[in-house]
């Protein structure tokens, strides 16, 4: 900033700013006691101490702003606020924390202290852009832009490659979907056996320096090809592949590419199933982006009015965590397929012409033959295998003895807080094994054990 | 009982109990008093006064019962407990007291005060039993006794007669639907056109009186016609007719036959528009009850592992009410096609690889402009026109600017507490028109008004 001109009071903002967005703490508190004039400041497109503290996952920081009574509905150029601008990177204690301050919704909603848990495959990084979809002009220019990012799918698997680093939990390579340029699937994209959709475009809100100025934002697509590309295609370095099969490796994304998976994958797999109309049987083309799917057949039922045939699925699921009366243990199963000694939450298909809570109580006392009473959502999970949503709740046992259905589950039974905890923490002997930390599931009991840990 | 010799101990115990079914707070209190012992006495198939209490919708009795410290987890036997019954039977104040004090689930719990709400659509009336679908000798035994009951639809249009009364609320007649026997609709059931679906059973649990020892319980099933069946049908009664168009009728059910009807148009609206396979084209055969297709292309790869091409459809969707950072105003939409002056909650479907509370701050911000941060699940409601399962949520906005997108809606607006207050009591001149009360909306909108009130 040196070849700027500034005034003294733009220089102390500078200042100002530049302490928060590095986190230091004693000089920004220093200043505010001497100018609390300086704490809604705005900096360049209108960024303020907050936002930057925010951005850089400066939690002291943003705690003392907040105790000086800074704004934290002010927005940036992007019509962006702080607690935006934390969510997007990933800082969950600071958006948490923004959430409980904004707007006076401690209250604004009845339960202040549920925040909002982000499960694996849920972080949304693309905006999805869907007005787009129907601007077929767009997204053919978007399609063939150079910037453009394209995701390989050969048979719903996934082109990845494997870092180096060894990820902290699992001893495994971390996985990353492979970015390739339109130069290298324009080929493809031309195959009969080829699907494109349309992912989204990169968030700008949040990300003052990756911004280029009066451009896009980069758009992402994703292909699917039902025969081997790799005749056709260099791969971008040695160590990718296509991961096959998907489960478990599709848990070893970092989490933006599990989020951008999560939605690919599910939306791939809808047009690998549903080629034909369901109404009449002929064949269908795809639209708007690859999120529609039209009958050729101009006779078909389906093309007066809107119909849920046209559209890609997302099956609801429950999964819960079902508690004793007693309230220091839960109900775990395991399927025959689970894994020596795994046992995880019950789970099971929302039905036509029912609600949560009540698919809930039914699917527990079908798999077990516990009732339930009282049923809390808790959080949700997006989960592409091939387009399920997890939705997962506590409930509350009114009955304790258990009858398992065998067609459905092996084995159900209670455990207490303590030997929960253990197989939580991998202690020297646990009694069972939990899902990995990327399930839903794993969440759920955690949560549990979070919650009443002060009982 | 004249007939029974019983003990002085068992005439007292039946004394008591009558005396809590019957609702007498004042013998209850007064002979509990003189002895403590008599608190979970049971009598008749294990029934205690704490149930009969519940049955009979004594909320004064529950209340005192609790209060001498009775069993809320003894069962009958059917299994089942004070609050099971309380449920089955609807008296919701009670089923929530006896949730509240249940095995200490408020120990239990995050959030015992967020009890559960049951919506239009939702009850629960029928068994699903769906471990019996894949019985097809039971099933069919069943479709051919007469005492089984069968709802009929031509076109998706359920037979339905209107009752005398008026209802409170709409001055318009309360629908009921005709329960036909299995010798009325026999020869419909033959016909090329038609499908029948298994619904369930009618559940033992707290209907003490209708138990017929021994038998089975009272199946039900729907049938659905592609053509008039009035030529083959005697209609059960002068009023009866098809409900043409479907909805609004369908609002006009009680609230039973409301929560049967969702599952059962569900469930044939989605044999409707899925005949044909759709990894294939080829036709399909109806299986496990009405809860299968399964493709009759041997080759067809459906035919290899669960696809769920071969289950009926659930769509979820978010519907969410936006409230105002200043906690004094919510956010509410139009369409183009609602009737004039009637606004309502934005919604809008859940997309692949999305969660809930992502679906509901990206459509909030697609339709209105306006970005959300935290956002709260509430309740959900069935909608089987054609197999929606509405989520409903309360989210807080971070910005307040309105910009429409009116492809989607034709006008959103910030309604005041007064406004929206004076719009649910249909004052003498409300700025606007709520949805009816069967409706999410409806309901989401007075949970926020009945939260808050006390701010």
């Amino acid at each position: 900033m040196a070849d700027v001109q500034m005034s003294p009071m733009e220089e102390m903002v500078e200042r100002f700013l530049d302490a928060a967005a590095r986190g230091d703490l004693v000089k920004v508190t220093s200043m505010l006691s001497h100018s609390n004039s300086l704490t809604n400041q705005k900096g360049e497109k209108d960024w303020t101490a907050l936002m930057m503290a925010a951005r850089n996952g400066h939690f002291d920081v943003v705690q003392t702003l907040l105790s000086y009574g800074c704004d934290k509905l002010s927005v940036n150029q992007s019509s962006q606020t702080a607690y935006d601008i934390a969510k997007f990177w990933g800082h969950r204690h600071i958006a948490n924390l923004l959430a409980r301050n904004m707007g006076g919704w401690d209250r604004v909603l009845l339960d202040p202290g549920a925040n909002e848990h982000e499960n694996y495959f849920s972080r949304e990084v693309l905006d999805r852009l869907s007005e787009r979809r129907s601007d077929s002009a767009w997204l053919e220019a978007r399609q063939n832009s150079p910037d453009s990012v394209f995701l390989l799918f050969f048979g719903l698997n996934p082109l990845v490659s494997s870092t180096a680093e060894e990820t902290k939990t699992a001893g495994q390579a971390e996985m990353r979907l492979c970015r390739l340029g339109p130069g290298s699937v324009g080929e493809l994209l031309q195959k009969p056996g080829s699907t494109v959709i349309f992912l989204g475009v990169e968030r700008r809100n949040g990300r003052p320096g990756a911004l280029r100025e009066g451009g896009e934002p980069t758009a992402w697509f994703a292909v699917d090809t039902d025969t081997d590309p790799l005749g056709n295609l260099t791969l971008p370095d040695r160590n990718s592949f296509f991961l096959k099969p998907p489960f478990p490796g599709l848990l070893r994304l970092n989490e933006d590419d599990a989020g951008i998976m999560a939605q690919a994958r599910s939306v791939l797999a809808w047009h690998s199933r549903y080629s034909f109309c369901p109404t009449c049987g002929s064949k269908t083309k795809v639209e708007e982006g690859g999120y529609k799917r039209t009958c050729l057949n101009s006779d078909c039922r389906s093309q007066q009015g809107v119909h849920n045939t046209c559209y890609p699925r997302v099956d609801p699921v429950v999964i819960m965590l079902v508690i004793h009366p007693d309230g220091n243990q839960v109900l775990l199963g395991r399927k025959r397929t689970f894994p020596p000694g795994m046992f995880s939450c019950l789970a099971g298909f929302i039905e036509p012409g029912e609600a949560i809570e009540d698919a809930v109580r039914r699917e527990v006392e079908e798999e077990s033959g516990v009732k339930t009473g009282p049923v809390q959502y808790v959080s949700c999970q997006p989960w592409p295998m091939p387009s399920s949503l997890m939705i997962g709740c506590l409930a509350v046992a009114v009955s304790t003895d258990i009858k398992v259905d065998d067609n459905e589950i092996e084995e159900a039974r209670w455990f207490t807080r303590q030997q929960v905890t253990d197989a939580i923490v991998k202690g020297t002997k646990p009694v069972f094994t939990m899902p990995p930390q990327q399930a839903i599931a794993h969440q759920l009991v955690k949560h549990w054990v979070g919650m009443t840990s002060n009982l």
